[in-house]
């Protein structure tokens, strides 16, 4: 019985560590140093390169490295009969709620146009009279344990916060919407945008032109959840025509974000590089060993993920 | 009996017709359009000229138009015989919140780094480990209305928040400390400091190289007080040193800053036009009619400032 960590740009080493650390008893290996395939019996994964996972025939858990799973599932060969585990990391929670406050403030509060003032020696005080939090109306896209803390952080500043899920979800003094008439009312009303949707063939290409359409002329949009959420050009489209104001991007089709891409070099467009919030071996490593534990001693492992829904 | 409005650059006409909207039978005049100079019972001011209120024998309270009220010690035929009522503002406590929550997790994410990053197309999701919030420590400079509530909405982000006043505070979850030894408590653990004091002989040129000599090296500065309390050199020497990572300063010691101040090119200072937070006339005009209410009624009047401590 063994443990892969199969993590090709994520440190493996560090992941195996910890695990050896705290489990000493544990045979944990790195792929591509699997040994015995069919001594595989847990996988801890971040973005496996295709094909590998089916090949390891008594894989019981698979344990995913970070909120969505969509890297999984894009495997052509992703073996479905396979459990998933998404670790819960309050580190990773907290360190996205950090994030979306940053921008949301940094957008609240106008220092794109003040940094763009600054540049210029302009002092000007008072012209743009700026909306007070309770004033401001802020959409989620999606309503996770990430969505879900940053409605209620926002919330608890005083802005007015609707969020938009697949399913209803009740969340006190947050408008909870969902389907297409919910989505149209929070993009009605939504000057700040922030998506934090999970990865599914029904949200690929959701931030479209259509979509921003809808949002308030000028309105700002946050989007830390996945690269393929967004259609590039609608976007730019957007921002070239004063649709949106700017747009504050951690992920990317294509990551890195190639040297060459249009959103570098965009005055409206603040890249960030995909570390809006990071796993924290130290908190997720425990969780990892405690459902490992549990499966052993056949109870029901925790924070599974549906695997016919996509998260 | 005659109300005074003198805040000759802050919109006086707006504070004015705020005022005879909520109470028409009062005898609202604009500064220099005084009148009988006899008449004038109640001032509301901001920065007035130096030796006006003086000129008015009857004058009997002075509403401050902010937190700070070394606008009107500044004056030195100041009549010190006047009650003063500052007034409290619940928009400009939020207003404040939100600009200290902003650049704090500005710093906290790291982000001028990024940004510096962004201008050069540079990936860098992990060279940099950050900390967590409660791996953090944040030292408050002034513990009144305004650095207490940020101490506290920085404590619910779970940072490590210590505060420091004139007088001893309790405030559960913040460490508050004060004299000397205590300062040098703080100072010595901050990463991020924000200046939140009151202007007076005591606090003035309190942000200079001895002060930012005690704070460990690469920490970042907030001021959002007063800009006397900075010792301009002292800031770009410990900037260019490295003592100092970055600063951010709403607030300068000639306002509107100059053009030609070094503080506007300068890569590691953001420059913003004492626009922190604004106080909203639609909330501070009721309590200085409800504070003339009960000094009409001979009762006593709120928010009164010790002339004495000067705050």
């Amino acid at each position: 019985m063994a443990v892969l960590v199969i993590a090709p740009n994520e440190r493996p080493d560090i992941w195996a560590s910890y695990l050896r650390e705290l489990a000493p008893e544990l045979d944990i290996r790195i792929w591509p140093d699997t040994g015995d395939p069919d001594k595989i019996i847990y996988a801890v994964a971040w973005n496996p390169p295709a094909g590998i996972l089916a090949s390891f025939t008594n894989l019981k858990i698979i344990f995913s490295l970070g909120a969505g799973v969509d890297h999984l599932f894009k495997d052509p060969d992703f073996p479905t009969e396979v459990t998933i585990s998404r670790v819960i990391d309050p580190y990773l929670t907290a360190g996205m709620r950090e994030y979306v406050l940053l921008h949301v403030l940094k957008y609240h509060k106008n220092q794109p146009e003040l940094d763009k003032q600054q540049r210029k020696h302009i002092w000007n005080s008072r012209e743009n009279e700026r909306l007070q939090s309770d004033e401001r109306n802020i959409g989620i896209l999606g309503l996770g344990i990430l969505g879900t803390d940053c409605a209620k952080s926002l919330s608890a500043l005083n802005f007015n916060v609707k969020g938009w899920s697949r399913s209803m979800k009740v969340i006190p003094g947050i408008t909870c919407l969902t389907g297409l008439s919910g989505l149209n009312h929070l993009l009605n009303s939504s000057s700040i945008l922030i998506c934090l949707l999970p990865l599914t063939k029904d949200t690929e290409g959701i931030l479209n032109f259509s979509l921003f359409s809808k949002l308030p002329k000028g309105a700002y949009l946050i989007n830390a959840a996945r690269g393929n959420h967004l259609i590039e050009k609608d976007l730019i489209t957007c921002l070239d025509s004063g649709q949106l104001t700017h747009a504050t991007l951690d992920v990317f089709r294509k990551e890195p974000l190639p040297k060459e891409h249009i959103f570098w070099d965009h005055d409206k467009i603040t890249v960030t590089p995909h570390n809006a919030s990071i796993t924290d071996p130290r908190t997720v490593v425990y969780q990892i060993l405690e459902n490992i534990q549990r499966h052993l001693d056949a109870k029901p492992i925790s924070n599974t993920v549906d695997i016919k829904n996509g998260y």
